[in-house]
């Protein structure tokens, strides 16, 4: 049961790997009747493709997305949506120097000792490339929920933190600025840092915020399956995520059941919302707000030593094009999850009533 | 597809209510063979129960399981087994006086809205008794999982921190104290520390510790069913988790890449580990670690508003016996999470190559 | 992916063994709010039961159903469902002397080298004994139907066929004998032939016909999952099922295009209906019927050559009380599988439009 | 939960409409280190395509399919295997004049009435065109199997039946005629038949054997996931499938135990094999084989009534290209598909033992 599926109900299938031929997938189980806005499809493409900003990746990809099925005069047919995404950078020379090396932090040594075999040209089948297929998917749930608003936003890099809480922001800015982040002078500075280290050579790690508002009351499925465990899943799924927390998150933790609880006003909204939008695993109408945390890219412009397949410790420098900071093109990816999730649990949830 | 199923190929679906006649579950997919330490079951469902120390809550439950299927003469036989947890403590009365209430930080609320129909007695499937189910499942994994060591313990309650590396802990020492901390000093306090929350009818919050030794290579389905996001699916899944990160997690956000990288030694094992076992979704040999993070449990023994089901906000009081801090008897559920995944992939792990 | 789970929406997942404690299910996914009617539940039980009349085994199993969980002041919950039925029978020393012995035409062999381990008594998981837990979640999902009209009935024993097409039978005079028959003449022909069949220690095979009316147009989930695909798996999956055809079956084979077409209503029915009430795997609004092939019962009450475990040909002896033709007591197991079909893919079609 | 996926390890999920851009599909779950035959698959599509004789459609399509991913240096690699087959005829302005219309026997109604949309072109997604993708995933299925022998062919056309049982056919014979019948003479009859039909501007059923050979014990899960129940689903699937049966069918419906049991040699094999290979729902290692009976198709180049969506008979009268007989080009689909379900089964299998 290869994992290369998502979602139980609204289901996406992807493959491709970062050199291949193009990378695509099948969404199975949108429900017929949807017109589609392809314009805003492809936008969302736009906000996670390389080369977008001068802190992002330089590598040039179009990333056009082709339909090949279940639509019909724009309107979806509940039939399986193929689509692809040609690789237009897909030569392969620029690899060869990493074909027998494992390059440290990378998935170069698992996949070999997991599948014996390996498309070692630009990570394979492990390339965050792959997430282009998650977005598309996503921008067709997006349109799916309606009114439901996602809301991401680049919330730290390394050690620089946006300390507004989420409520204090203005999301229309986030698209405002290249780092992504809803605030001006904090974003400034988190571009700055982004420049510098990538300047060094290096990378930098950061976090995610997403705020999910108008979700319906009843979304989830316990025990196993309950709403912020499939969302924590989605995000746990995504190239360098090392965390997710929701609501109170760790910091709750720390805290009291008297400081925690959440009282109710009479509507059924509650005072606070220390839960972040879910109880026992299912949503309760307030905003479902959560965090990820990504580690810095692996690929390094410095020299490091790396392991050869035959045993060998050798020096190897990464080339080529790679992103200082990872987080900036992620806030797309998180919110494409976010929205398969809730597509997928509001399909789930048509089933919990007579 | 209601959600009270976990695994793919060694699948445990659960059923039961706090207050109903039993619980249960049927686990399907364990390979035949396998002879079963029926003692090494009973002694996990102990570590959970209520009543095992003065820091848990008090009800009586013994938590004896009944096998109904599926094994012959002390082994697996391939086919499901069946098994049952009488609920020794199902007096339904000690509920009436939550059958029109939903009190603050449950699941009462949104399991009414999404159900339109509710079992109060005791939270009913909301309840964390249904983990006990998970429980019996986990301890018959690590029987499966053999050589693989499975330890948990508690590493905070409120903010009091073990601030030890797990590598300097003896995991023996875990179960000598009832708050489940390897390490005397600390785990004094925190047991001092919970018993004052319990004396003013509050709660409290925490976190758990895992680590996964000896996990062979190899495990983990990318892009979706990555290693760390079925761990984080299932440790989400268990009722009060709020947050989970694993290796250097949410610090590993504040990092530099070429802090961050772990160098290979010529084995193929790694000289740090902040990538914590899992490169690309699949484990590489090296030890798993991640840490849960619990809310304080929502029930006082306090004055609290609530809402009842008519909109009036009405004043209620917890009675009955509660957990002052979950993280003592959530260890043996978080391992157990974590045998169900691992045994669970190693099974897939078995179709990666021909 | 151990096959003991059925549907997808509305689960059932069984375990237990012919002679261990007790079998029993789990269905997960029955929408909240249905009041169920256990009288109805038992009722079937009672048509599939041993020792019902003189032309079925005399094995006595009281065949009680018990719901642990996922009913609530008789309406169902939402949340699972468990249930057992003790296994009054389970003498197993009546087995011993098949330990070491692979019956002909039955699944000892089989099991043996698959599993390498096997519960011999009674034959184990593979006794159509698991086939009441079938009988118990398809009453359920008959009562989830309410308007559907699922009528089942011995269509032919041996060689001696009911030749009236079902348009032309009154249904309920099924249960008005004990081979049921809606015919009556034909009805007291099968029950002399099975009679004189026992009396040779013998068995006969004979097929069931179901007719399912009143079902909504829209089920099926093309391509993979047409309708009459999954009706077909849920016979097939059935003891002792050696054929499936719908609407013109095999006869169709034989046919010419301007025979077989069904051509339409203004209304959309159809004047014929040699498609059997599908179209493209999904429902028509006709009425759908099919027709179930049942191999005569393996176990004979004469001396027949079986294999030991060790390579040897052993003569043996059925003994026991088995029934010399399973048709009858299939009857309530045909209309349980097709119960569950319909209802999951009742479900199923809630998500096809938006 | 569209029902678009086939198999549970060996997972094929397809996409694409009869005139859309591309059919095409994901192959999930192939194990790595295969070494493809990229022949051997073109070859199975050039049996499954149009125009390959004058007793078959002569719509010219070249099925080339391309593969995009999930596969390096001629070797499977463990990820996904995306690939799609271009439409070459896509010309939607033939079917203008069906736009309004459904047509008898076709799924044109029940899309409509379950989507709410239909993509009229050519029958839309019910077009067997889809089929071409089961091929291209059962060519891969059939080199994974190595030594597994699948054979299908035509056994009937009409009333005309190939009498001879299997054991006396050459299935090397089977491509040697345009209708796939592995008996010269009865193969000529077949295709005067088949001539004359198509001359009445008719279609005729048929049906098709198959028979699997050097299947390994032990492939199959009981209870609900047979083996005979997976290929029995997997043949209804198959556009114009009416009837699935194994071993002795619906003729061992008339027989009784003393004659039909198969008695076992001392190796296990068994002296006859009415059971057909199959035991309890897992193969024994004798001979798998059945019968699927396909209708006629439905297309008649004759005038027939058909249903507009305003409820109004009207006239129509299929133009292009269709087959008389569906059968000749049915063969390699049934190959292709009874390929998918021993793949798949073989992978399970290895989860049944420690």
């Amino acid at each position: 049961m290869a994992g290369n599926s998502f979602g139980k109900l609204f289901k996406l299938t992807t493959f491709g790997e970062s050199h291949g031929i193009a990378i695509g997938g099948i969404i199975d189980g949108c429900p017929a009747g949807l017109i589609l806005d392809f314009d805003a499809i492809q936008n969302e493409l736009n906000r996670r493709k390389p080369g977008q900003s001068n802190i992002v990746t330089q590598r040039k990809e179009p990333d056009t997305v082709e339909f090949l099925s279940g639509i019909f005069e724009n309107k979806t047919t509940g039939t399986p949506m193929g689509f692809v995404i040609k690789n237009a950078n897909q030569k392969s020379k620029d690899y060869s120097h990493i074909k027998e090396v494992y390059r440290p932090s990378h998935a170069d040594y698992t996949y070999d000792k997991k599948y014996g075999v390996r498309d070692y040209r630009g990570g394979g089948r492990s390339s965050a490339r792959e997430t282009a297929c998650r977005v598309v998917a996503g921008a067709i749930a997006k349109q799916l929920l309606k009114d439901v608003k996602i809301n991401a936003y680049t919330s730290s890099v390394g050690d620089l933190f946006l300390e507004k809480p989420y409520q204090d922001l203005d999301f229309s800015k986030t698209e405002t600025n290249s780092v992504r982040c809803p605030d001006d002078v904090v974003a400034e500075q988190m571009i700055a840092k982004i420049k510098a280290i990538k300047k060094q050579g290096d990378t930098i790690g950061g976090t995610v915020t997403c705020v999910l508002q108008n979700v319906p009351i009843g979304l989830g499925e316990p025990v196993f399956d309950k709403l912020h465990a499939e969302l924590g899943k989605a995000m746990l799924s995504i190239n360098a995520v090392k965390g997710f927390e929701f609501g109170s998150g760790f910091c709750g933790a720390k805290m009291k059941g008297s400081e925690h609880n959440d009282l109710f006003n009479e509507d059924g909204s509650t005072k606070t919302n220390l839960s972040g939008g879910i109880q026992g695993g299912i949503s309760n109408g307030m905003d479902i707000y959560f965090r990820v945390a990504f580690k810095p890219v692996a690929t390094l412009i410095q020299k490091q030593d790396a392991l050869d397949s035959s045993g060998n410790i050798v020096e190897m420098q990464g080339k080529g094009r790679h992103d200082p900071c990872v987080v900036p093109r992620a806030i797309p990816i998180v919110e494409a999850m976010a929205a398969l999730v809730l597509a997928d649990y509001q399909l789930l949830d048509r089933m919990s009533k007579l």
